[in-house]
């Protein structure tokens, strides 16, 4: 029996291949907000704040402007203006109408930012209030754990990139659905697949790493893992798993290895995944090519594109070993306990 | 038997005392960064990255300022400049060795940012090449797990904020002390502290939050608890635990929610205990006043002091909660395995 996570996962290429061709041709106007500004400021939650993370990482690594993840309780809860002069602020929100987000960038514009909003909620509140609304055309997500809203949010924070000023060419982007029909084929044919959901079936919770822009990945499949299979998943950095929390990697808890197949930030992730090896734990890997492959217990092949937007691709294994490791543990992976599809924060 | 972890809880008034005597003189020399900087980057790792979580919701929500928690791999893997100007880097390091944050810290100020250290190292290399070094006096700290040198450093954070313009007293710092000392006898004779020492040790994991100023309170306890305790400890905002990770909370999975006794965050995180036990599931209070304890099963007595300073001393009965767990689990606190106490990330 499959899911309607399971339907949304495959529904990825054309939402993809949608929202690029959509969104590619908007160029200019963000090349123009980006003439006036020089840093920028994300504001999400939730799988929209993991999107954020790439973005973060993409925008500081390519175009060479500051960027931070806002803290919205500084405009909600302690109702503060800060000095926005000079900012760009990206509001991440897969409907539109969380009201913590819209509050927030409505608070940017207030304190002197430029905004654009990401959302598939076109016509939502966010999407009127933004100077520049980049639209995603995932199509209505009916399952809880967001896939293809969330993929969709990472192709068109790769266009604000190239908005941005990154060096890099539109084409990289254009083959990406493609590649991720191609992940979802590898993926549901790899004999890692079972593999990697029995060790996660018998364990009460993982580790969940990666660096520089993959470390959005990690943090998203860490969430995806918590809310549809209810584990203990720790979404960490690598540098920040060496700080500490590399204790609690044991016989009980693996780690999940995500990295692109190139990049700077993979030596060191092969580097972690021999390291957790040799003391005796399994470490599981997501993408890093060949060379990661071997370091590992077993991993599921990533999506053979460039690293800056290799998150777009590699999540999709991960997305779709939760959607399996849900139903072998019994779960409904379209309705996790205690979830609504919009989420209000008081 | 005590631990080495146990006896350093006990220096801290001491060691805030201390240090907050000897920084208190510094705020001319912070108030002339402040006046040719516009906001700040703090650059750290581990329990320092906690510190500077403090920082960043003092700084924001006290100065006006935007505070943004560097990614240290822009620096040291990708090699990527940024355009720093305006910006007060402030890096954070117990030991002012870890050549990570060395490194980010002269990277950021070849990218244009003005400089400050906060370390426990007099003549270290971080401390040597800030413009304003911030020595904090916790003296030598023996155990892995972080407990003196990470208060004195959020010492030295209220004292950088008030150089940068928070309009709070003074003596709101000079009263930390001696509310310390007062914290660590209450919490000891709690009730409270065998029974959640107790719970904790019946479960897998639990989830810590808070939110605001409170924020990196949760983090540094979910961490204590991650490295001492080997528990799945994770720290969440108290707003990205509605969005998916509200999931994990049962009765396996208990909530540890921290909060100051005021503050535009406590309602919320009363609201959130209300939410965990209606579902059936355990909340365990830190801080937060009767209000917040009459929501939990159990809570540990937070210090009686202001908002802005209450992360100094709302650690603490969390470290004598770790520290009683660790043992109780037949671990020793002092020697996590796997951890060294000044940490090389490559």
């Amino acid at each position: 029996m499959t899911s309607q996570m399971r339907a949304e996962i495959g529904e990825q290429p054309d939402a993809l291949a949608r929202t690029i061709g959509a969104l590619l041709p908007r160029l200019p106007e963000l090349a123009a907000l980006a003439a006036e500004t020089r840093q920028v400021l994300f504001i999400a939650r939730g799988s929209s704040d993991n999107a954020a993370v790439y973005g973060r990482y993409l925008v500081e690594s390519h175009t060479g402007r500051l960027a931070t993840l806002a803290a919205p309780s500084i405009a909600t809860a302690y109702r503060r203006r800060l000095d926005l002069a000079g900012v760009l602020a990206v509001a991440i929100s897969q409907s539109g109408k969380t009201e913590e987000i819209v509050e927030s960038l409505a608070w940017a514009a207030a304190c002197g930012a430029r905004t654009v909003a990401v959302t598939n909620g076109a016509g939502s509140p966010l999407a009127e209030s933004a100077e520049v609304a980049l639209i995603t055309l995932a199509g209505d997500e009916i399952a809880v754990p967001a896939t293809k809203t969330y993929t969709t949010q990472l192709a068109a924070l790769s266009v604000l990139g190239l908005g941005l000023g990154a060096a890099v060419p539109a084409d990289d982007l254009r083959r990406v659905p493609d590649e991720v029909a191609r992940v979802i084929a590898r993926t549901e044919a790899s004999p890692a697949l079972p593999e990697i959901v029995e060790a996660l079936a018998a364990v009460p919770g993982a580790v969940v790493s990666g660096r520089g822009i993959a470390f959005g990945t990690a943090l998203e499949l860490a969430l995806k893992i918590k809310e549809a299979c209810y584990l203990h998943a720790m979404g960490l950095s690598y540098a920040d798993l060496l700080h500490g929390p590399i204790a609690v990697v044991d016989e009980q808890t693996p780690a999940l290895l995500v990295a692109a197949d190139s990049g700077p930030t993979l030596a060191g992730t092969i580097a972690l995944a021999e390291r957790v090896e040799g003391a005796g734990a399994r470490a599981y890997g997501v993408g890093g090519g060949p060379l990661l492959a071997a370091a590992c217990s077993a991993a599921l092949p990533g999506p053979a594109l460039p690293e800056w937007t290799s998150p777009l691709g590699l999540i999709v294994p991960g997305q779709i070993m939760v959607e399996n490791l849900a139903r072998r543990l019994g779960l409904d992976p379209d309705v996790p306990r205690g979830l609504n599809k919009v989420t209000q924060t008081n």
